[in-house]
Order: C-alpha cells, then structure tokens, then sequence
C-alpha cells in the first residue's frame, strides 16, 4: 500500500488511511470444498435451523452476540461539526479498531443518509437483527436523547450514545480519583459544567447519580435554572436538577466562583481571571478538543487536579478507557441494556485500577493499560446481573 | 473455542460456526499512542476534513469502496424458505466469507426486521453511504425485483441480487460450454426454464440477452404465456419475450418435449418419461439444491451434458463462480451499477477458463481456481468502462 500513489502520500495519518482501517475476515480459513459445505451450503442450513427452531441459537453460532453497530449521521463529528455521512467514515471505521482492539469486539461502521429522528430511529429498529449492541456516535444534541431514549425503549439490546455516556462515565472516573486526592466528598463537591450538549447532559446525570449534590450547568446565556425562559425540556430538566436546588443563577464566571470543580465539556475558553477565583486545590478538566476550555498551562496555576481531552498531556479524559469494556460487559452478561449502575460500576473499575500510583497527574490508567478492558467488562457484567438486565 | 461446551458440540458444522465465521479486523496495528493520534484523533480529523472538502478522498481513504452490504429479510433463505433474519444471518456470514476469499471484497451482513418492499428500500437507501455495493440475498420473489429495480434507480453504487443474477451468470456460462460441447448455436436452440422466481426471471433475461430466442418458462400452472389470465406483471413480460412468439402452451411435459436444454430453478420433479421426450444431447441443468430437478443419475440416461447445484456431483453451478469477481470488477473499474454487458461478460469469462479440458463434465470451473476471480473481475471492468459506467 505505502507504494501506491495517492493524493496525499507521504502524510503519515493519510499513508495509515489508505484503504480504511478496517476489514472483514473469516474466522476459520475455506481451502477446499469440504470447508466450503461446512461454512456454506449445504452445512449451513442446518445453522439457519437450528436458530429457526429457538432463537438463542443465534448467541453460539454467530457473530452477532459480539458485533456492534456503530452508527452516526455525521451531524457533530469530533470538533468539526455536522460534516456529513462520508466524512464521518473515518472516525467509526477508528471506532471500530477501538472496539476491537480494546474490547475484542466487531464493530460495523453505519453512516446514515438522514439526520431525521423518527428515520434514524425507524432505520436502526430494522436493521437491529444483525447486531448484539447499538453505538451511536457524532449525532447532534438535542436529537441525541431522543434516538437514544426511542431506541433504548424499542430494542432488547444495548444501546449507548458514546458522546454521552463515555464521556460522562471516564469524567467521573477521574473525578473520583480527584476528589480522592484533594479530601473531598461528593456531597460538600461543588461542580460546574460547561455545556448542556450531549456530553453535558450525560456528565451532569452521572455526577447526580454518584452522589453529587452541587451542580450548576451552564450553556452559551450562563446557568441553566428555572428563571430562563429559553430553556429547552432536557435543559429545564437539568436546571430543576442541579442550579433551582441551590438558588445559582448568572454567568459561567458567577458559577466558578468559589467553586471545587469545573468540567468543560462546551468549547470555547474560560479567562484566566475567572479559573482564578475556584476554590483552592481547585479540579479543572477541560474537556474539549483539540483546545481544552482552561489549557493545563493556566490551569496549573490555580488548580490542584487538572484533566484535558488530549493525549499529549497528562491525565487523557479518553472514552476509549470506557466503551470497549462497557459493552465486553454488557455482551458478556448478555445485557438487553447498559443501566445506570452499570455505567457507575464503569466509572469506578476505571478509577480503582490506578491504586497506588494514584497522584495529581495520574487519575485515570493509561489506554493502553492493558488492565482496563477486562476490569471494566467484569465490573458492568456483575453490575448488569445485579440490575436484572443480564441473561447470561 | 473447540473445548468449549455448546449444544451441538462435536458436530463439525456447528463446531465451525461457534461464535460466528466473521469478524471485524484492523487493517493495521494499533501499539501505542503515535498509532492511536494517527488512527484516531487528533490524526483522523484531517482525514474527515479531506473528504468533507472532496468526496472523491473517500474513495482512497476509508474501506467503503471496497465494501458491500449483504442484505436479506430472510424470507428466502436456501431451500428453507422464510425462516426471518435472525435464522438467515449464517448465510449472510457465509457469503461474507465468500465474497473476502473470492472477491477480496469486505462482506457486512445486514439482516432487516421487516419484509415490507418500501421500507426496506428505505433503509438500505438510507445506510447507503456506508457501503461500495449493495448484495441483496435470499428475498423472496416477487418484491425481490421491485426492490432491486428501485435500489438501482435510487442509488449510485452496484445493486445486484445474487440469487438472480449469480444464478443467471453461472448457468448462462456452463450453457455456453454445453453448447460448444453439443455444437448448438443460440439461435436455433430450444431452451425450457422451470420456474418464474427469482433465479427463472433472470436466467431467462440474461438467456435472452446472450441470443437464445426459444424459451419457454413455466411455473406451477405451467408455461408462461399470454393466454393465460393469472399471471403476475413480471411473469406476463416474460411470456410476452418468450413462449408467446413461439406459440408455445401446455404443462412443463409439453414444453420439455423435443427441448434441447431444460434449466430448473423451481425444485420438484420431473418425472422421467418426461426428461427421456428431450431432445438428442440433451443438456440438462437441475438446479435446485439438496435436490435437483432431475438427478444426475436420471439426467445421464437421456442428456449429454448434465450439472447440477451441488457440490457432489460435476458441473456445479456454483454462484460463487460470479458474485465475487462481479462485485470485485464493478470496485475496481469504480462502476456506478452491474449493466447487462457486465454480466455477460462475465459468463464469457468464466465459461472461456475451461479452455481445452472442456468436456461434458467439465463446463464450468471450479471454485477454488484461482483463475476465476481476477478474470471475471478484468472482464467485468472492461465491460463497465465499454457501458459507461466506470469511474476509474
């Protein structure tokens, strides 16, 4: 391949994208014909049967109990907006390797040619037979919840919008640790959060649902609370859950004053002068990529525990440490959904396996700590059983 | 996985397709973080970026042009009939693994949870820009031909229903063998097909496409012609095509009486009085498959040149002597549809790998020549170039 001429050859990303970063292989070679009437017809027929005649022989005799669909319409693909459907091939066929190299999953890349809800939902419904879990990748707020929630509700397999739910269940994982670190508990935590999209939402439900107390989420016209009259249903919902319990209204700056922990999960950047009024050893993740919302340079300034997105400094707030393991769980158990306990118990199998080496600059394992997939796959699968959800 | 315990254990099918014949690989290793900010972000962004500005990139850049959808609802699986998505998806794998061996072509299977011909134009329409090809597979006739006839108006990349048209390829191939071998030309022989589904529809168009002109067709009630006042709009431009301008009326006995070449693709029997009435070097192609239409056995006492579907007997009319090299041709010339003149060019290709062993039991090649594949592909990218529908 790297002989092939092509319109960017000598780029090292784009020599790596030459021809995609995925395939489909057989999972046991066909050399000769007798292989061929095992793994085709007539042998064949006889597993199409068997799966006629009761259904669960499906999860034994193929791929399906371990395949994903990792479905997008292109519309909030990484920091470029809504590109599109082929634009975004690039970024599930990456998906798909993560899946796979970190949670022995088969990823399926699907881009679909709408972006209209009832569709994307009426499409994935269809084409759910030939996959064992739904990832939903890239698709805007506020149409996200929606297809999640319709989805989750329609289908007797998991689904989960990774923009959310990974997001939210690594962030708590450090924050976890960060307050670990910094003598703090979850219910004296104040927390702010930037951004009421997907991942703000998510970020904000997780935190509630791990014991935090003190929440005000902002967006671009500053706290969500009951006063605005602008607030979307998801927005308002957050708002009566987080700042109306505390009387916080105001600007983002109003809200970081004084505050132990600021989550960035909007874009854009905070001014130095407000990081500087947080509490002391206050705990900043900037979430957003490529430019966190506080870059660790100012950070460290004014802050104990600092967190960004980004791979060339410490502490990588990285989805990757969560959804392989998240559904390696999930299919293990044989979930028919991925639970709130069960993204908890992600959260804190991800947090748990830093141990000892736990310090400022080291609240979440390494992605490529091999530790993490199996920790994490084992901790939903236990959670998924206590939930009910688990058939196996 | 052979120590595992499963319910069919120690049954070499089953044994095969434990946990599935496919799985979703990376086409290169992920070790470290250089790969991962290559392979994914920040690396991947520029890769969407190039393609946002130029779609053309993803033909270089992702693996969607090499890659075809599998497509079923499950209502026409082999010989078992409408056994639903769930039974069906161990065929749809298995032709995966075929089309990657054969083809070299990524194979996803997707089955659909519905049957409905709207909607399920609507979802492949929809998942579309997600795939190079569309292989629709073991539907049922007579939606089988709305459904490609629509997919292939809506959609800029190749439609094809194999079991029309791999079945019409193959057998148009080893008909042209068997013609050479009993020195008939087209024109002048008489052809009877058994059956108007799927595989009769399209054996007959490309039987007619290729010069034969005395066909008649029959289904249950007989040959197909415009006396009759039950016949189905595809069946009645079938008659009108064939039987009709040869006068021809009556049951599969009357037509088959002095025939030179009887194809089946109904399944029954036809008794043996009746295939002794053929004429002399008869070719006799039984096609359905565990049980051909006049066994081989049969077929030697009153024929010349005699296959059959399967693989235990020569002369196996095997569709994955076409489907693979078909689609592969169809990637590589970058063509927009599968025409007419590409599918006849690929029956002369496969027909022409016979060479000089060209014998009665020996008109078609076997699967495993290795010849066959690039073959068919050459000549089924020439043949889209000559069509205009090639890109590359």
């Amino acid at each position: 391949m790297t002989s092939d001429s092509h319109p960017f050859a000598g780029d090292p990303v784009f020599d790596l994208h030459l021809g995609g970063k995925l395939e489909t292989v057989a999972t046991s070679p066909l050399e000769n014909k007798d292989d061929l009437s095992k793994a085709y017809t007539p042998g064949v027929a006889r597993v199409c049967e068997a799966i006629a005649a009761d259904p669960e022989m499906s999860r034994h005799y193929t791929w399906v109990p371990n395949t994903v669909a990792i479905v997008t319409d292109g519309t909030a693909v990484l920091g470029l907006g809504d590109i599109g459907p082929a634009a975004a091939m690039p970024v599930m066929e990456g998906k798909a390797v993560l899946f796979k190299q970190f949670g022995g999953i088969d990823g399926v890349p699907i881009c679909l040619a709408t972006t209209d809800t009832e569709e994307i939902v009426e499409t994935v419904r269809r084409m759910a037979p030939s996959f064992g879990g739904i990832n939903l990748e890239d698709i805007s707020a506020p149409r996200c919840f929606e297809i999640e929630d319709r989805l989750k509700a329609d289908l007797d397999i998991p689904v989960f919008h990774d923009d959310q739910h990974g997001t939210a269940v690594v962030a708590l994982a450090a924050l976890v640790n960060a307050l670990r670190i910094t003598g703090r508990t979850p219910e004296t935590t104040r927390v702010v959060v930037s951004g009421a999209g997907a991942a703000g939402v998510a970020v904000t439900n997780i935190l509630l649902g791990a014991g935090i107390r003190d929440i005000a989420v902002t967006d671009r016209q500053g706290i969500l609370n009951s006063q605005r009259t602008d607030l979307t249903p998801v927005k308002r919902s957050l708002a009566e859950r987080t700042a109306d319990n505390f009387g916080r209204t105001g600007s983002l700056a109003e809200a970081l004053d004084g505050a132990d922990v600021y989550i960035g999960v909007s874009g854009g950047t905070v001014p130095e002068e407000v990081v500087a009024t947080m509490a002391d050893d206050a705990i900043i993740f900037g979430l957003a990529n490529p430019n966190p919302e506080v870059h660790p340079e100012v950070a460290h300034r004014h802050g104990r525990v600092v967190a960004t997105g980004r791979s060339d400094f410490p502490n990588q707030i990285n989805n990757v440490l969560a959804f392989p393991g998240i559904f390696r769980g999930a299919f293990d158990a044989g979930a028919t959904a991925i639970t709130e306990g069960m993204k908890l118990a992600a959260a804190e199998a991800i947090a748990g396996l830093v141990g000892d080496e736990l310090r400022a600059d080291l609240i979440v394992p390494s992605p490529f700590d091999p530790r993490v997939g199996p920790a994490v796959a084992a901790a939903v699968a236990e959670a998924a059983r206590i939930d009910g959800v688990a058939r196996i």
